[in-house]
């Protein structure tokens, strides 16, 4: 396969002092380059307000990456990937400073040989995406003419449907749709993109994966950390915009989907958004009983205690932000009919996973075996993260028995092995829209059809208050999230 | 589960020196006694024609525990269960030993309460069957009133369809139906066993079963040992009796039957037989260009040589007794239309393994990856022996590429784990005969259909001579055991 970038360009990333950029973008970068992956005319420069020299920032970069990245940082590699990074110093809400770094990355171009194409990160708040393309756009940074330059957007986009609806107008008077890259760092996971190959490439698995095979399906994505040091933001999305909204649906959108006419972006983003646009028959009265928000309260994470999220670092004491969500959605199309799709996140549960659980119809009611206990539904289940994996459960005869039956699994573990060195999603991520593919990034189309059935849901929360908190730390949520799927004679597969 | 035996009973194993009940019986007895099962009125009458007493006979019985069973043996657990059993010494052509017999038999019931129930057990060469029998009925010994009488048989179940319906109508005469418990100890294996909860115990797992998804059917038994110090026995059988007559097509029943109305020994019996009558479909004209037969030349397993079968000690240097055959077989039914079972065995082959391989069809042809390579069909392996568990291998994301697509298997393994201690086969059958379960014994129906097809084949063989030797010892078998897969553009899954 021919992995290299071939065309030149500078990054810039504005945000090059924070954290994404020392935890991934950094690291992703070098890992790209260490493998060989990066044009040959390449440079990043950070953007920041802060005072300092290249040295100093490189100097930053270096420590950072000794943390982050996946690969031992050799002194010789580093070197050389050292040449590559710049650090500008401006205001971003300046309109002037603009200029400055207009001249900066056009001397880099006359050094570098990187022919005026620019891939500019907006690693900053929401609130300066529409200011700085704006900015880009007086200072003629952005005309993609005998050049190209594109935009790579970090999440949220938006705060609803509305506001998404502004910022993309917005932008697009910047940047043509095709050269803006919405990023959801979700996709460029690599068991995210085996769900295309799981799906599509093996014969027997797409011949069962509708209702009249599959019980239900369920997409978990937990954490175990509470808010950390991000209230500001969390108070103001909340696990409805920061999980639901996005990486969620997403995810949804690539088990649910109908099978894409050819495998490139336009056609499986295509069916993504076929298929969120089938969650608006999910409306509000059907929502209602539907969802399940919740709040951790105090307690404990195994034996250390934990604060509630309303005693948290920066969070109103008043808080009514869900950390909890729980749905169970309907697609109503012909591969889905009315089968429960089930979908929770949350901060401060048991377990730290993402992974989908599907869930396959039982056997007809038969006493088939004279020693019939512990029968389980074949469960088929492929794990996201931290654990990368496809699992399949099924019954089988408990050795020594007459015809006792005991549930086993079949395991297939993909980062099992220490050899297994799984690109981090960003190298991916990045790599992809250097090289111009919109496969693995969120068109404005889906982020459309996701926020209009997200709002449907908050418009029906803002009109009851919440009992907040309702689940302990350590747990899998509220038990209202159990009731939603006993409802429906149906549990979460926890384990 | 209750899994005692509560029954009393003398169980009388002719052939009471042999190998079999040094290596198999006394261990499956010493193990069920060990773990509770055995009744508590009980005893086992080794029958031999040389000249020892009880306590010589039970010497050399403990020696063999020792290597055979899958207990350690206890010397308080051997003390108790050793004086269960007890040496008689006759000629079994001699008919008046057999009133000697009885009258042994009959001082044991009034000291052990057995209550004259009687379990005869035939380890002997097949020419002795009907001999036995007779002498039973003659001295009274298979009355079946107030008091039951079983008979176990050992294979083989005659030579050919007219043998073996002779022996069937001569040793009906003694024993009915339901008291003749033809072993088949491929049926007591745990996997074998596992096969209907399998396919019966999962949704998924019944509702692709058919010719629809599947694409082939391979059936493997294959062994490294060549054919050891059983010369006269294998000469006369040859691969097609020694193992296709009966293990390989009970494999394969169990396989391709419908489901039985209950998990009962008619009801699955029913199902069996049904599907052995549907291989008559597979008549002369099919047969011959569809069945390989092979004999194992001289060469090397591994680094060491190994002799030629012609050249085995017993074996006539112009033999023409196959070590191997492979067929290819059509159900016709609505299940299996004209899908192609694969069945093949034999010595001296490279593995030696008991397994299934279900191949699904392949994707339509279409190139949906960008980097298409190493796509393979979907395979289903469930592994008898000596490996048991079940494995699926199925195409997934080659980490780190873009859409490389590379071969990846979920495993559930058994026996692997050292704690797994599954119960032998002998263990299970003779427990079920005691318990007069006669699911996992062949019945007259099976033996009949089974014997009519086999006879076919052999019919066929005996028009042209074979070119043997026609295979390399540590193989596959002869090359045409792969044209016949690769005529039909398939392979045989050999890892």
């Amino acid at each position: 396969m021919e992995r290299k970038i071939v065309s030149p360009c500078v990054m810039i990333i504005f945000g090059g002092t924070g954290d994404l950029t020392h935890r991934k973008l950094i690291p992703a970068l070098y890992n790209l380059f260490y493998e060989g992956n990066l044009p040959d005319s390449f440079a990043v420069v950070g953007v920041g307000r802060k005072d300092k020299n290249a040295s100093e920032y490189k100097h930053e970069l270096q420590a950072s990456l000794e943390k982050y990245s996946r690969y031992k940082i050799k002194p010789e590699v580093w070197e050389q990937f050292s040449k590559k990074i710049q650090y500008y110093k401006m205001e971003i809400t300046v309109s002037e400073h603009y200029e400055g770094l207009k001249v900066f990355l056009n001397e880099m171009d006359e050094t570098l040989g990187t022919q005026g194409n620019r891939l500019y990160y907006l690693s900053v708040a929401p609130s300066f995406f529409e200011m700085i393309t704006k900015n880009l756009a007086q200072y003629k940074m952005a005309e993609n003419v005998d050049s190209w330059q594109r935009l790579i957007i970090e999440k949220p986009f938006g705060h609803n449907l509305e506001t998404a609806n502004y910022l993309n107008t917005e932008i697009s008077k910047v940047f043509p749709q095709e050269n803006i890259f919405r990023i959801d760092h979700y996709l460029g996971k690599e068991m995210l993109q085996n769900m295309l190959v799981i799906r599509f490439g093996n014969a027997l698995f797409e011949s069962f994966w509708n209702s009249r095979y599959i019980e239900n399906i369920q997409i978990t994505s937990s954490e175990t950390v509470g808010v950390e040091n991000r209230a500001d933001y969390y108070e103001a999305s909340g696990a409805l915009r920061d999980m639901l909204q996005n990486h969620m649906l997403q995810l949804l959108a690539l088990v649910a989907m109908e099978p894409p006419a050819a495998i490139d972006a336009k056609s499986i983003r295509d069916e993504k958004i076929k298929f969120l646009r089938t969650l608006s028959k999910n409306n509000a009265e059907i929502i209602k009983g539907n969802i399940v928000r919740g709040q951790y309260g105090e307690g404990k994470m195994g034996s250390k205690p934990a604060l509630a999220y309303r005693s948290e670092n920066g969070i109103s004491p008043k808080s009514n932000t869900e950390t909890f969500i729980a749905a169970k959605l309907i697609a109503g199309n012909f591969r889905w009919g009315n089968m429960p799709f089930y979908l929770r996140t949350g901060k401060r549960m048991k377990q730290k996973t993402t992974k989908v659980v599907i869930e396959f119809k039982s056997l007809p009611e038969i006493l088939y075996f004279k020693e019939y206990n512990g029968m389980q539904p074949n469960l088929l289940e492929i794990r996201i993260q931290p654990s990368e994996g496809v699992s399949f459960s099924f019954n089988a005869k408990r050795p020594g028995t007459q015809n006792g039956i005991t549930n086993v699994m079949m395991d297939f573990c993909q980062n099992c092995s220490l050899e297994n060195n799984s690109p981090e999603a960003y190298e991916r991520l990045i790599a992809d829209a250097l090289k111009n593919d919109q496969t693995l990034f969120t068109s404005w189309d889906e982020i459309e059809a996701s926020w209009s059935f997200i709002d449907n849901i908050a418009n029906i929360w803002r009109q009851e208050q919440p009992q907040f908190p309702n689940y302990a730390p350590d747990t899998y949520g509220p038990s209202d999230s159990d009731v939603l799927l006993t409802n429906n004679g149906h549990k979460w597969w926890n384990t």
